[in-house]
Formats: structure tokens, sequence, C-alpha cells
């Protein structure tokens, strides 16, 4: 029954021999790698002007546009970066991978924890935000948005434990929908402005001179969080391999599509939010924000929650729900690498029946499923944990491809080593803004602090702890490679002196004669060895008896009585086991009898001996335990 | 770890050889047997006078006087009739044992299912009569009561773990001490009385010329909840075996004196009640009742809750817990006896490493503890469901006595059949009337109704549940029974024989070629039979590798190499077994290599597909699985 529900869950499984088919073209790979990166303007104008709005002035919200072409020209660089990484990878060139070839195990593995952290927070943002947009089209759901964020979640990795090509055809949609609702939407919207039909701002924003009133360390952090938009610009360089090949090629044509389409959007949002005079809404407190900044974007460009409107956040919350897949893809992908690498458990390295890594999918919806219950599904306050693992990633990623220039030094190595190296002290220098704004001591904020239970709670104090989680999780993957290569070293064939053949010796168990030993006696007969019996005595009353039949059913092999005065059948055993194994060359066969009735819950009317034997007797070494099972018919 | 913590708690074992010397003499006897009976005087007039005050009138309390002389009467004739018993069942005579010798097994096994219940309804009762006791001197406990009762058994339970006569040793002080501090306040009380020291009843108390005035179904209703004294006057019957030899006379020497101290304390308690002018408390509502008619004499008595109060308190918890204590000798006992003949599950008939049945006693405690928190610790609502187990069982070992006098006809039979017979009709005149005033519809009441969330309960109306309990017993005992019986039939040697000698072939499976599997390897090569091995091909790209490393390491046995396009291991096995299992008598041994890493958690990296083997194959037939373990050192 589990497996028909199985199969009708995950679908019948596929052969391994199907696994080169299950390739993505550039537009399926777009919709499912892509919309990581493009779904971030969904939330990135709304990062920055929460913090100008909140923590300066909303007279100051002029001054998210100049951060917003800041941050576009990062988001070029990186892409060109980024561009090459998969050009040179085509086989896939995660942070991981480039940092494993060309800074070492140590960096690699810093590269490897901070791009796990990395795809479960782009879940927990993801699906947030994908739950905002609806939450702020139908504000009645704005209670449920936890649950909704859970159900998401689980939702996705069901769709994922079916396999990756059904995921890119049924995503595909969401991410052109996006796409082509927002470019509408901003081409009316800026159309509207150009032609003066737009009504002036109701309150007067300060002029561009005004800017140099921000705090400088207001406008780092307002470009730290909008830096937010950078997020799954590395989706892609992570599944060169799913793509058609050639696979580079391919890979790279779509990264630069993606990257274009990424600041057309994000300029475009930010430049409508600065002409309609929109903040961010902050009313939900510290359970979600309220309105996001698309949706009233959308709802001043089309003159309300009409269809346009719906169709804008409906767009808006598919392709967040495409962008959450991405990790889908790509976690147990890495996992999986990472496994095989020897510093995760090898169980993450196993192909499920359906051709994808289904335990990489579930740890990846666990943890996802956590952060979002307990950070109750607020934006805002999963992306500070977001930005440092992001960063890290790209910073290790980028500076390996510059000493893989150096080294290989091929044809053009100079442009390319100028345009990583540019990328990778880009990002790092933006690492370093995110974890001095993130580890400012956080104060009493509208959005990130409230109550519960009169205790003051603030989420922003979490982001440290992902600082606090890459060494310590490669602590862990030290610990874990050092494990398996200690079985290794101790499984090796090589410079192994096969030892003298054992002494076998068999010992029957024998609790009572009947019919159920009789084929372990013949079994442990067979073996050929030398074979004793054994009895434990419980009751010494029975034995008399149990002598009389044995005469008759010895099959040959003598009989042995252990008196055991506490009633214990371990004890003695373990005392006779003692006896008998002097040599270290020896193996002892234990065999026990045991009948198996009809009905599992007939078990329940019998004594568990065997079964207390066998855990009592799992770590003794020399010692075989063998059951000579006898089916009862009735 | 788990070991020293058992012996802390419950001590070291104890041989079997010392099994005879665990006895009783007349003393402990009278202690550990007799204080179920006894203490029932701490509750038996107050359930007279709760039937009359509540449902009759306050004026009509003498009426508990008659009705408490009716009782004495019928508990003499049952302590004569029970003393035959005694006397002709020297190694035990449960209600049980005397129905199964003679009146067969289905009114054995109804006694048996009486007598259970009854034995979990004293543990039941006493403890929350107990914790009223304490109640009463302290009302500060009162909304504890509960919790204190479950305690309460919990630490029976762990005493009688430890051993009976460890039990008796510590429950010989509470019995003699509520003897002597009620028989001294008892004394006291009447000596005030006959001197006139006691001022006259507040109200007018109605002569004894008025009961006519109360309705018949009133006097039977009083009278059945006042048979709550009988309880447990058949405890000595069911431990003569406890006593120390000669066993039967001991035992009856021990239930007469139990019987005249019964009828002293209970006689006496509602004489003064009544000279006292006592009515029950009822203010307690559904969650007990409030302060004991006992409690309100001895204030009565010493004039206040002073230190001889106080004693007599102490002392009337502590005999109601060695009354509970009964049970844990007698429900272990009984349990064992059915089941060794083999109407219940045979664990509880395992003697535990304290000589004590522990399965039974901690069997009694979970089911105890269960009714104590569904009646939430009331007294009088668990009083209903303990009468019809004990009636039924008393009337139909009384009609096995009668069976057997007529049967075997040893001098002195006549009187010895009338003396059993008259016992059996009383008790069975009152199981009747116990049953229809219990059986009468619920009516509210202010101590058995109450409402919980607006939802109205009646605890009397549970009433009716033992008396189909008994039934359901039976029939599950029977179920059970079948088994047992079905079982030995299979196992019988009488009448086998033996099959051929069987045809035997070995398969080693082999995952991947290390030094783990060598150990495998050999030990298969050594049983000497048809061996090969197998390898289930998961990745085709390690199979070359394999095929090479096994012509140095193939000690002699040929390889097969089965594909695995879905990657599952137990599919294609299973088709190979199908295979090869083709003669109905063949043996197959499937060696599965296993290392054992140092830490158990070391486990957790490595793939479990030796377990999920070793399930799936659970109820394959003619097949012997066994590991061959490879120890890690490091």
């Amino acid at each position: 029954m589990a497996v028909s529900m199985r199969r009708a869950l995950i679908g019948a499984p596929l052969a391994t021999a199907r696994a080169a088919h299950e390739r993505l073209n550039n537009w399926l790979g777009l919709s499912v790698f892509a919309s990581d990166n493009l779904s971030s303007s969904a939330y990135a104008t709304e990062a920055i002007l929460l913090v100008i709005a909140v923590e300066g002035s909303t007279r100051l919200l002029a001054a998210a546009l100049p951060i917003t072409i800041g941050i576009v020209v990062l988001t070029g660089v990186v892409a060109l970066s980024y561009r090459q990484t998969v050009q040179a990878y085509p086989t896939g060139g995660g942070a991981y991978i480039v940092a494993r070839e060309n800074l070492g195990m140590g960096w690699a593995t810093t590269a490897g924890a901070a791009l796990l952290i990395d795809y479960v927070l782009t879940v927990a943002v993801s699906v947030a935000a994908g739950v905002q947009a609806m939450t702020s089209a139908f504000t009645v759901l704005q209670p449920w948005a936890m649950h909704l964020g859970v159900a998401a979640v689980l939702l996705i990795a069901l769709a994922n434990l079916r396999g990756v090509r059904e995921s890119g055809l049924l995503f595909a949609v969401p991410t052109y929908s996006f796409v082509f609702g927002l470019l509408l939407t901003l081409g009316i919207g800026i159309v509207k402005v150009v032609t003066h039909a737009v009504p002036p701002p109701p309150e007067a924003v300060a002029p561009m001179a005004a800017l140099g009133a921000l705090p400088f360390f207001l406008v780092l952090r307002a470009f730290a969080s909008g830096c937010a938009a950078l997020t799954g610009i590395e989706a892609i360089s992570n599944g060169v391999q799913a793509f058609r090949s050639p696979e580079g090629r391919n890979a790279a044509v779509t990264m630069l599509w993606m990257a274009g389409l990424l600041l057309t959007l994000f300029t475009g949002i930010t430049v409508l939010a600065r002409a309609y005079a929109i903040t961010p809404d902050v009313t939900g407190g510290g359970h979600g924000v309220g309105e996001t900044v698309v949706s009233q974007v959308a709802a001043a460009v089309w003159g309300g929650k009409n269809i346009p409107y719906l169709f804008v956040q409906f767009a808006t919350m598919a392709i967040l729900i495409v962008a959450a897949n991405t990790s889908f893809a790509d976690f147990p992908r890495l996992s999986a690498i990472l496994a095989r690498d020897r510093w995760l458990p090898r169980q993450l390295a196993n192909v499920g029946d359906r051709l994808v890594y289904n335990n990489g999918i579930l740890v990846l919806a666990g943890i996802a499923i956590v952060l979002l219950i307990a950070m109750q599904g607020n934006v805002h306050a999963l992306l500070p944990l977001y930005m440092v693992g992001v960063f890290v990633s790209f910073t290790l990623s980028q500076a390996g491809m510059v000493r893989r220039w150096l080294r290989l030094r091929t044809p053009g190595w100079r442009q390319s080593a100028i345009m990583n190296g540019f990328g990778s002290l880009a990002t790092g220098i933006v690492l370093i803004v995110v974890a001095i704004t993130k580890f400012h001591p956080p104060e009493a904020h509208p959005i990130f602090s409230f109550t519960v239970d009169g205790h003051p709670f603030n989420l922003r104090a979490g982001a440290w702890l992902v600082v606090a989680l890459i060494p310590l999780m490669v602590a862990v993957f030290y610990r874990i490679h050092d494990h398996y290569n200690t079985v290794s070293s101790q499984l090796t064939l090589i410079g192994f002196e096969e030892p003298p053949a054992p002494q076998q010796t068999v010992i029957v168990l024998v609790p009572s004669i009947n019919r159920g030993i009789v084929p372990a006696l013949r079994y442990a007969r067979a073996m050929g060895h030398d074979t004793r019996a054994l009895h434990i005595e419980i009751d010494p009353d029975d034995t008399p008896r149990l002598r009389d039949q044995w005469e008759q059913w010895s099959h040959g092999i003598p009989l042995l009585i252990i008196e055991s005065p506490y009633r214990s059948l371990i004890d003695p055993l373990f005392r006779y086991l003692d006896e008998v194994q002097t040599e270290p060359n020896q193996t002892v066969t234990l065999v026990i009898p045991e009948f198996v009735p009809v009905k599992w819950w007939h078990k329940l009317l019998h004594n568990q001996s065997g079964l207390l034997l066998k855990i009592a007797l799992l770590f003794r070494r020399g010692l075989v335990v063998t059951n000579v099972r006898y089916h009862l018919t009735r």
C-alpha cells in the first residue's frame, strides 16, 4: 500500500538509461534557473525602500534610484564574470567546484557550506515573498501567510520528487507570465509618467541634491539590502549540466538574457516607485509586512486591483514558486557532489527511482519549513540570513576563476582574469558591507521587532547565525570526511594479507524441542563443522523431558545444558561464548531457531528472546548469528 | 547504564533456588492479604450513607445500621465459606482455580476475567481512598488528588518489582497501625457515647420505626453499595501458597482473624457515624468527594484534627496503600496462571530476575493509572465498577466448591456443601442486586454528575462497562488459547516425518570489493555447498573495476552480475531468488557482508541497505539470512 501511494504521488520509477534525456532547452532552462534571479526584483526595490523609509525618512526615498543603479552595475559585472565560469565549466561550475579545483578544499568546503545555506534561504525567501504577493492582493489571507508558505514548500518538494523535466514544463508558464506582465506594467507606467498622466506625488519628494543629507551608513545598509537583487544569479553556473549540449554555450546565452531582464525589471520598479511616490507598507508588524511595493506599483499603473493587476500578482507569486524550485534542483545536486567527495552523508548521493536525489529534496524542504516557521514567513527577516551565504559563494567562485586563469593562461586569459578579479573584488566588498551592516546591533524596528508574551524579539538579530554557521558546517564536513577516510583505509584491499582460514564452530540454541527447531538442527548439521547444541536451563523442571527427547531428535549433535540461576538467557550465553571463543582467528556461528507466525500480531503472544539475543550480540566479534525460521501455516 | 539504573531501583537479581524462602508468616500474611479487606471499612460505611443521604434523606441515616448488620452477616457467611476453600486448595485456590477444577473452562475463564478486573479496581479504589484520607486531613492537597494517586500506584509497582518479602516487611506497620488506631478511636467513641459525653445530634434522627418509609429500591442500592466491605475477602484464598507451611491451615486462621477484625471496624464506624449524626460530605462534586466519614468520626471522637486524629488518617492512608499492594501480589500471580494455561500472552508467566512477575506488575499499574485518570480519582465513581467483578468471582468460586463436595464426598461433605452453597447463593443474590441497582438509569447526582465544557457526564454510567467487559475478555482469552493451540499442534514432534535432507545453496552479496567482504566470502566458501556471489549493478560505471578485482579476491566463488535499471537492490534480488528457489525442499543461505563502525552514530553516515534487505526478506520462505560482520577498529 505504501508503494502504491508512493507511485501515485511521485510516479513510476525511471531507468538509469533515461538520465541523459532529462535535459533542458534554453527556454526551459531560463524558466528553471533564471527564475531565482528574476524573481528577486519582486523584493529588491522594497528592501532598499524599507531601509530608507524606516531608518531615514520618507522624504529621502529618491535615494533608492542611485542605489539601484549601483546594484545594476554590480549585477552586470557579476553576470559577465559568471558567464566565463559557465563556459569554463560546462559540466557544472558552482562555487564549490570552482573553489575545489582552484583554491583547495578549505575554501571549497566554505563555498559549499555557503551555497547550501544560500539554497535553503532561496526557498524560504521566495516562498515567503510569493505568499506576500497573494496576501497583498487578498488581505483576507494575511493571517494564513506562514501556513500557505509551508504548504507551498511541500508542493514544490513533491513536484521535484517526480523529476526535473516535468518541473521545467510545469514552471515555464509562470516565469514568462511574470516577465511579460511586469514589462507591460512598467512600459505603460513609464508612458503614463512621460505623458504626465500621473498626478504629482501627494507629498514633496526631496530633490536629488538633498541626498547628501543621508548618513553614509544608511546608504550602505540600503545598498546591502538591495543586493538581494543579485541572489540567484549564480544558479545557472551550478546547473550547466542540465542544459542541452553544448551545455556551456547554452548556459552562457541564458545567463546574459537573465541579467538583461533583471536589470530592466529592477530599475523599472524603482523608477516607477519613485514616480508614484510609493512608500513600503509596514503595517504588518512582525508578522510579515503588508502590501508589497510591486503590488502598489501595479495597482497604481493599472488604476486599482483589477484583472491586469491580479495577473501581475499571480505571475509574481508563480515566479517566486519557480525560484524556490531552482534550489530544489541545485541543493540536492550540490549535496550529492559533496557527498561523493565524502563531506556529507553518502545517502545524499543516492539517486531515487525517479532519477532525482530524493534525500536532498527532503532535507531541503525540511529545513526551509523550519526557517519559515521560525521567521514567521517574514521576507525581510529572512533576507539578512540569505545575503551572507550568497556573497561568500560569489566571492570564492570568482576568486577561484582568477586563480584558474593565472594557472592555465589560455588565450585571452588576461582580460578574463581582470573580469573575474573585478567581480570577486566587487562582491567581496559587498560581502564586507553586508556583514558590517547586518552586524550593527539591531535597534527596535517597526517590522523586525515585536513582542511575544511580553518578550522582545528582533528577527534581524539572527543574521550573525549564518556567519557562525559556515565555519561550523565546515567543521562538520571535516568530521564526516575523516570518518569516511578512516573507514575506507580500513576496507582497502591494497596491502591486505589474508589471515589463515578461520576455525569454524557452530552452536545451535535449543530452547525446547519441537518441530520448529528441526530445520535449525539440520541446518547446523549441514554446515559440517564442529557443531553443538546449547540449552540454557530457565526452568530445571523441564530438563529431564528435554534430555529424553534429545535422544530421538539430536541429529547427531551433542547437547550441552547450562544452568541459569537468574533465569536470564543472555548472561549464561555470553559466559559460554567466552569459553568457546578463545582463538582470535575463529568464527562461531550461533544458529537461533525461530518460528514465524502467520499474522504479525501473533508475535505479541510469544517471547521476543530471539530479537533480544540478536541485539545483545550485535557488537560481539567473531560471531555470526543465523536465524533459521520455521514458517507456521495457520 | 540502563542496567545499573535498574539495579538501583529494583535490586540485584535473585536466584530461582531462593523462591521457596520468600514465604510469609501469619502476621506478615495478614498485613499483605487481609489489608485489602480490612481497608474496605474506610469507605464501606460512607458508601451506604451516600446512597441514603443523597437519594433518600438525611433524616433516614439511621437505616445504615440495619443495612450494616445485614452486610456483616453476609461477610461472616462468605468468610466461613472461603475458609473451606483455603483448606481445600493449599497451593492457592482463587476463583479461577476452583472453577477450573469443578465447573469447566467456560466458567473458569469467566471467573478469571472477573478477578483480573477486581484486582485492577482494588488498586484504583484503594489508592483513591488512601489519597482521600490525606485530602480530608489536609484540604490544601485536594486539587492534587489524582496526581497523588498516580504517584502512589507507581511507588507500589516499584516496591513489588523488588519482590514480595520486602513488601511484607514494608507494609506490616501500616496495617497494624490502622487496626490499632481505629479500634482505639471506636473504643473511646463508644465509651463517650455510653457515658453520654457526646452532645445530642444537632438535628433529629428518625426513629428506627420510621425506616419503613425508605423505598425498597433505595435500601437495595444502599445494601449493594455497602457490600464494598466484602471486597478483598477472597485475597487470602488466591495467595495460600505465599504462606508458610502448613499453608492451608495458616491461611484459614488468618482469614478468620481478618473477618473478625473487619466486622468490628465496619460496625463500629457505622454505629459512631449514627451516634455523632455524621453525614457524608458531597462538597467535592465530580472531582472526588470532600471529607471522608472516617475522618469526620475520628475528628469527632478526638475532638478536632489533632495528633491522634492525624495518626488515624495516616494509618488509613497507609493500609489502603497496602490494600492496593494485595493486588500487586495477586494480579501477576493469576495472570501467570492464566498465561500458563494459554489464556493470556505467555510473557505474563515470565519470572523476572527478582523472582516476581514483572510484566503482570507493569500491566496492572498501567491499567490502574488509566482508570484513576479517567474517573478523576473518585472512590465512589470507581466502586460500582469494582462490585460486579468481585461478586462474579465470589459466586463462581463457591459454586465450584459445592460441585467439589458433591464429587469428592470426603468426610463432612454435607455440611461443607451446605456452607459453600449458602455462601454462593448469598453472593449470587447480591450480584443480582448490584447488577440491577447499578443498571438503573443514572440520574443527575451531586457527586457522580458534573459537566465539562457544557457536556454532561455521569460517572456511574460506566458500571455497565464491567458487565460487558467480562464476556469480551473471555472471548479474547479463547482467541489467544486457539492461537497457542494452533502453534503447538504445528510444532509437535508427535507423528512428525522428517523430510529428506534439503538442497543447500549459498549466495553471498557483493556490493563492492573491499576488506569488509573478505570474511563473508570465506564464510560462504567454508559452508561448502553450491556457493555463488551476486552483485546487483546500481552504477554500471563501477562494474569493470569490480570484475577486475574479482579475479584476485573471488576465493573460487563464481560471480554473477545482475542489472538494476531502477537502482533498486530488492527487486532484482527477489527476481534472482525466484529463479534459484525452485525446489520446495531447498534452503538458500543469503550471506550479507556488513561492516560495524566503532560508534553507533557512524551508522547514520552509511546506507542502511543491509537492514532494508533483512526487513524485505523477513517473510520469505526457505531462506536463511546471515550477516557476516567486519568490525572497524577506528
